[in-house]
């Protein structure tokens, strides 16, 4: 029996061809407007951390700046340590194309040891995945399609109707299902369209800059989640002068922090 | 007659030294437990982007590393852009001390335009700073000194109480009186203590590793606000293995988000 691999695994995969120094290639399950979609140039760019012979740990945060357009097709991941401790290590990873840096990353990894925990933050309580549809109001591009989302609220054509605000809670995993694991997790943590597209009744061009994740969540606490549905609640803080923030909550469905990302979103008009 | 520079302005001032390449040095106003506030070591970060001759328009985003303890005294700074856009720039800067990378940023500047505007988040209503007494009940280290900070809510001393939540807001200024810009705001958003001391009746080892800086303001509205109190306010999300994650909103007195402060704050126990 041969078993395909995941899409996503194909798209973030890497091959060692020097110190330090990887190829990859995007892939068209993940196609976007223009170029990929950047979940998973996210996730490929921590998989340059990942797989570095040299990595401490597990991730605890991922900045993501993305630079230039992304090209379809071949790439190549340039990752190092910039400082390495004694349980945490920092790490600049870039990805080039054509001479030139496309997009590229810092990211925090530790060896995490059980301490006293605690969440401020409050889990909302909304219908279960399971009671949702999966939506097909989506974006015309390719990459929506390689997720099962279902709105709890928030759900509406992109760019339909004038709102208060940008909230969004959606159920979320990738379709075909697979384990979740940093990678896929950080690819989710893009997968909220742009505030701007929530907030207004029209369509602009808009696209991620940077991207910011922490990772409360450990290897053992994201491999108990399967792939079950992840609650995304997400929602903008200010727009103004061509940019936009937003943050969004990665939640278990039984109500734990996997991960919080903000990112700065930019648009024209 | 001879007026004597902040001291802020001493604490993040480089000297050209070549291309990209900066000189620098920590100042004692800034002092912390162990070496420089870690606000400064953000702004002097900045400022690599901001003295840089090739810099294009006003920040964006600023990524900050904490990677390795600073020593008070000199350190380098190399400042280079990564990408050249037309109306965008994405930057990497490393702090240098004893041949090794000691701190690094990542910053997004951007030619900002007048667009569509709006703020989702909410300003909060509190006493105003002219009606609240400088707190001090602070941490006993120098850096503190250098703000005027009145708390609107959420004073305590530090690690004294067990709360459910973190909250706190402050008015923030520099003492002595600056006008605000870049590099104080830069400041200000790594001046919010870390969350664990306010949640909990203990002090731990603990310390910002990694913190991301959002600007909402351009040049002109920061100038706007001349030397007045901003109003910090500071939440965190979730505490676990070692680390916690905290957002601040900075906001001016007439209910502007200036900018949005997140970091990755390292706990022991």
């Amino acid at each position: 029996m041969t078993v395909s691999p995941h899409a996503l695994d194909v798209a973030v995969a890497l091959t060692p061809v020097g110190e330090h120094q990887f190829t990859g290639h995007t892939h068209p399950a993940y196609g976007n407007m223009v170029g990929p979609f950047g979940g998973t140039i996210a996730a490929t760019l921590l998989n340059g951390v990942l797989s570095h012979p040299e990595r401490l740990g597990d991730p605890v945060s991922l900045t993501v700046h993305y630079a230039a357009p992304i090209t379809d097709g071949a790439f190549e991941v340039h990752a190092r340590p910039m400082r390495t401790n004694r349980s945490t290590q920092h790490w600049l990873v870039e990805l080039r194309q054509s001479g030139g840096v496309a997009a590229f990353a810092t990211s925090l990894t530790a060896l995490r040891r059980d301490t006293w925990s605690a969440t401020d933050a409050v889990f909302p309580q909304v219908t279960p995945a399971d009671q949702l549809p999966r939506t097909t109001s989506l974006f015309r591009t390719a990459w929506p399609m390689a997720y099962d989302m279902r709105f709890a609220d928030g759900e509406q054509p992109l760019g339909s109707v004038e709102r208060d605000d940008a909230l969004t809670r959606v159920w979320i995993r990738d379709e075909p299902p697979r384990p979740l694991d940093f990678l896929s997790l950080s690819a989710i943590c893009d997968a909220f369209f742009p505030r701007i597209f929530v907030r207004r009744p029209r369509i602009v061009p808009a696209g991620t800059v940077t991207l910011t994740i922490y990772f409360h969540a450990d290897a053992a606490l994201l491999s108990a989640q399967g792939s079950a549905h992840v609650l995304g609640c997400a929602r903008g803080l200010r727009y103004s002068q061509g940019f936009h923030d937003q943050t969004a909550e990665v939640w278990s469905p039984r109500g734990e922090l996997l991960a919080v990302g903000h990112q700065v979103v930019y648009f024209k008009e």
